[in-house]
């Protein structure tokens, strides 16, 4: 089964936004089986859009559109697929849809502008998808023996219509051959360290492949299996498996898993509770830890002591170690790791100070200079450990290693791996 | 002058790696007035990319690829390049061209692998592009009234090439027309009613153009002026002093500014500080503030009190308001506020308690139901405002619209904007 995929809008042919659409519906299109053969990017133009409809209509199997079903005047996918597909017909507007739209505007507070009524509208023979989350109605439609799809822009909108929506839609069987493929995410190593201990892992010829990139800090492996579904799968599960073992401890887990999501299970499984004292992330990591759902389960909440005198009201960090050693020091992320844990009776405290810059660098503290306190409760004694870390980066890059430092040395000291073990930048006594 | 660009890789086509590439270019372009009319990405395939460049370059003036230029068996933009330009006849092998890579690698302390030869092939009749930051030589040629440019996908050196080289060769000058784009924001505003606002400044027929697009809740006003340097600049900041106008007092920055930062331009213009009391949002409205540079400025820091514990012990908030009204209440909001503003002395606070899901929904607090709190110190008197409000979304969309909406609601008190201006998802009494 073969599918191509339309990204629909000015602001991405002016440059101003990266699609990311097109790139998430081919990876689940390919678990899938399905092969894109093509993505194209076109503005805002009825007659370019209903031309390219037609044309890759009579190549593919699946055509997927993005964008376009806003409730504006540049909004034209609705009337550019009837151009393609009921040439010379009207759309027809849907009085359900309607009344839905209506319901949705009620629930959220307001009335419905009237210019949003052209979002009920559809061509005909074609069925509208609900959108629970917004006001971008999908549509369903076929060109041929073409299946086509119009979804909204929005991820968020669009992400869950195709899962839920387009994917069970699918007439012909996707073939027995599929492509799956698994991330596995490392933190605190470096890519040529991660690359290394994977050796012939990611030799090019391999079958599964294995590629290495590196976001936002996070290492990932990706693998890649062909073939049929069960043998493709259990290759891949053997590599993943494989490169677990090799990247450990590092590895924090695979697809959507998040560093806070691992060390929630963690804190969730032994029934034990996390605090957080943030200077220089101001509230990141806390927010990191709330991203995931449920963290109520361990995370009694926390301070942003962004100012001395907040450090001192509310986390009893002496004046003292202030003056004498500074905000960013070592005896500070104690101090705060310590307050933190008896502010909120915690069994862990997550302590960060440090400079994220543009400004506050001085000769001995450097840009990058981030102490990470990780304070513990072990039977009825407090005990803190201290590291110090040389992050390099802009502002937003220092405070993002700071706080995915911090997760890592928690779920280290979770899992009983020593305290001192390597961590990416970390500086060493 | 009219461009295409086509992006060559099979990462791309199966949504492992997100094309920035395409946007980046034109961007450029449309800056020196040269209009990119369609975007494909395909894989690595000899027969499809060749066929493609056939069809577009027929189409357009200019056509630039980018990928494919590496040394492995996967990268055949060569190959398909020269079955487009020249079909039926081989590439050459540029004599200076394999001394350069056997520089480039003597100087990056190794030989040069056999592999690497490839890359100094090209088709019959094209030119060679220099590559001073790795490998990939680009390519030059022609086919028909079109100019082919062939550029290395790696960004670092794909950037450079063109800017250096492929603008510098195109022969008809670009345009003495530019394209200019500006990008308002506003946040509290619908699409539908930030479109009726504008008006007939959004007909499709006007110059400059107007689009608009909601991208995390952020209402996006794109403008487009095309022209003559001088009157493009100048018809686009009158449409930019338009927008502005029209979507007062919601609009709060263009380009790359964000909410947190026009709210601190305000205090630090007034010389005043904030604190927040953040539960469900778990630190991510104190993460907004700093990621500003300078936030400390006007940020003392704030509380993450997720726990009813630490409402009372941190915020004093009475433990008789949280059993009568529960945590996400009026009450409780108000008085975190004011237990934030006593607890950090500062002037302005904002508290957010309210259910984010997926979990705490109850029949009357629905999953979105949130409750912001603005407290701000009126000559010595302390001032509460609460508004409610009924976020649609999952758990993300919830909180983020949460820390947005306080960042809006400060911003208008500290415009003298009446507390009750209408804000979307806010609830009316």
């Amino acid at each position: 089964m073969r599918a191509a995929i339309i990204s629909i809008g000015d602001e991405l042919m002016l440059g101003q936004t990266i699609d990311t659409n097109a790139a998430w519906l081919s990876a689940e299109l390919a678990a899938r089986g399905i092969v894109t053969i093509e993505h194209r990017t076109i503005g805002d133009d009825r007659a370019a859009l209903g031309e390219t409809v037609r044309r890759l209509a009579s190549k593919v199997d699946l055509l997927i559109l993005t964008g376009g079903l806003g409730p504006t005047a540049d909004d034209l996918t609705r009337e550019a697929l009837a151009d393609a597909l009921t040439p010379g017909q009207a759309l027809v507007r849907d009085a359900a849809a309607v009344a839905q739209l209506e319901r949705w505007f009620s629930t959220h507070g307001s009335g419905m502008p009237k210019s949003n009524l052209k979002q009920a509208d559809h061509p005909q023979g074609t069925q509208l998808l609900a959108n629970p989350h917004g006001t971008a109605l999908g549509i369903a439609g076929r060109l041929g023996a073409c299946q086509v799809f119009a979804l909204p822009g929005p991820p968020a909108e669009m992400m869950p219509m195709l899962l839920e929506q387009v994917l069970p839609a699918l007439e012909r069987p996707a073939s027995s051959d599929v492509v799956l493929t698994e991330a596995v995410h490392a933190y605190g190593l470096g890519e040529s360290a991660g690359a290394e201990r994977l050796g012939s892992l990611m030799d090019r010829g391999r079958e599964p492949l294995v590629g290495t990139t590196v976001s936002e800090s996070i290492l990932t492996a990706r693998i890649v299996a062909r073939g049929p579904q069960a043998s493709a799968r259990r290759e891949l599960d053997r590599t993943i498996a494989v490169v677990k073992q090799k990247w450990h401890p590092y590895v924090f887990g695979c697809a959507n898993g998040s560093l806070a999501s691992a060390v929630g299970e963690l804190l969730r499984a032994g029934g034990r509770t996390l605090t957080t004292a943030e200077s220089c992330t101001g509230g990141l990591l806390g927010k990191m830890i709330v991203d995931v759902a449920g963290s109520s389960d361990y995370y009694l909440g926390g301070w942003v002591t962004y100012t001395n005198e907040l450090k001192q009201s509310c986390l009893a960090v002496p004046e003292a170690v202030l003056t004498e050693h500074g905000a960013v020091s070592e005896p500070t992320a104690r101090a705060m790791a310590e307050g933190a844990l008896q502010a909120s009776g915690a069994d862990y405290s997550l302590a960060i100070t440090g400079i994220a810059g543009p400004d506050g660098e001085t000769p001995d503290k450097r840009l990058g200079t981030v102490f990470i306190g990780l304070g513990q409760v072990i039977e009825g004694n407090v005990r803190v450990a201290v590291r110090q870390f040389a992050f390099p980066g802009d502002r937003w890059a220092v405070r993002d290693r700071s706080a995915k430092s911090a997760l890592q040395m928690l779920r280290f000291t979770l899992l009983g791996v020593l305290d001192d073990t390597h961590l990416l930048w970390a500086v060493h006594p």
